[in-house]
């Protein structure tokens, strides 16, 4: 692991930092706040999973993280959204390929080679995690935007032993039913029937569970009804009794204005669970 | 007034406009917040001045502003550091030039028809801020980072009555006696005796004066002893009878990591004062 850099704020440390990725065969950067507590002591960690074109720097730039994370003594990690280089096969379109790797293992060619960011969260990136900083691996939890909503939730469905908590800010609830997700799916998965595993709304109904699940959605974002579709989401939790907080935000849009309003909010959220 | 943007965030509104600016004689563009409180009173407002390179974007982006700015119901102003575009004179250098304007007016040429940023800051925004925002205009205070908290010390200093209060991070205190600052400052304004009208040290040697100062200054800013020298306005205010706060902040750099940290505590400073 490469130090990109390091910026203390808010009492802690902010670093970016590189690797070799076994899952995605390339070179991958990712974002790691470390609060003042884990001088002391392991801290739990909440990873975040960005959105379409975004990279770690977004959130970090601009999401606000971090006096919440201090407040509440944990570690937040921020992995890019995909494989990146010019190993990596590409499309020439922001919603599909770099910036675009919608947490699958891909299974297609020229795909599944680079596109793993499924085992890349689930695994690799929490054992580098736990190698490198002062992490209490007992204590994980899980968040993101949009497409890392998606992430987010079908990651914690699909481990709900690793996660203790997961929450979203306007994410794609149901990517098989959506342009763009059915678009990816396609050529990362193939048939249709694999998609299910890794759609939060199939997930659930095909019996995978979380006890609960908190979401934040602008009523203005402009990908509500054509990418997002909370009410999906909303009725899969009711038929498999998941505690489903869908707050609606008035006024609010899919930007990071948005997010960073309501990141306090999430981190107090899963400072409780953790 | 051209509205650019605007965000709903932190339960407020994060807008960009445009305007023609008769004091730069060139379109510019500044960010204002505005707090849910301003929907039923006025509010008062607070100025931030950005550093060398920076837009308005750059604090709007990463300098954490929106929490305390809602919390304190106040009126958040972020100009821009230079006048921009085809027609202003420029050099291809980050430190003179568009992007740094160092809140003077420009007296040389060919700089002096659009350099003009210390009027543009001081009577013509707030002029606008006026006709357009619910403000208090009887309650306005100026804080900034680097050649922006020079800007708001100088602006302070020059009208102690316009403002209620001030502080910066990481100011260039002296600026005259910087290698940027004097190329600035003699290209701007000519001949050196005229520096001194722009220099916090010169203008408190010089009689000018403000009650309090606040300045937060990272430890390890790798422009301290060669651009920010606070002990050279710690002599100054303290021959003045200026009550000076200067925070040595360790480990902090000069960048919004720092900024961002101390953000809220600034906010929470000059509410106290407006």
């Amino acid at each position: 692991m490469k130090t990109v850099s390091t910026n203390k704020s808010h009492g802690g440390v902010q670093g970016v930092y590189s690797h070799e990725s076994t899952s995605c065969n390339c070179e991958m950067t990712f974002a790691v706040f470390v609060p003042p507590q884990s001088e002391k002591q392991k801290c739990p960690i909440l990873y975040y999973l960005s959105g379409l074109t975004c990279t770690h720097a977004n959130v970090m730039e601009k999401g606000e993280y971090r006096a919440a994370a201090t407040k509440h003594g944990m570690i937040i990690v921020c992995p890019d959204t995909s494989p990146r280089g010019d190993v990596v096969a590409d499309e020439d379109v922001y919603f599909f390929g770099s910036g675009a790797g919608y947490y699958v293992d891909a299974t297609e060619e020229p795909f599944a080679k680079h596109y793993n960011m499924y085992s890349y969260v689930t695994t690799e990136l929490p054992s580098l995690i736990s190698e490198h900083f002062n992490a209490d691996m007992s204590r994980q939890s899980i968040f993101g935007h949009s497409m890392g909503g998606h992430g987010a939730i079908t990651t914690a469905l699909k481990n709900p032993d690793q996660y203790k908590s997961v929450s979203a800010f306007a994410p794609i609830c149901a990517p098989s039913s959506t342009e763009w997700g059915s678009n990816a799916f396609s050529k990362y998965l193939g048939d249709e029937s694999s998609w299910r595993g890794y759609d939060s709304v199939a997930l659930i109904e095909d019996g995978n569970r979380v006890n609960e699940i908190l979401v934040d959605q602008g009523d203005t974002d402009e990908f509500l009804d054509s990418g997002l579709r909370p009410h999906l989401l909303e009725g899969a939790c009711k038929d498999a009794g998941i505690a489903l907080t869908l707050r609606m935000q008035d006024g609010y849009d899919h930007s990071y204005y948005f997010i960073s309003s309501f990141m306090a909010d999430h981190i107090a959220w899963h400072a409780e669970r953790l």
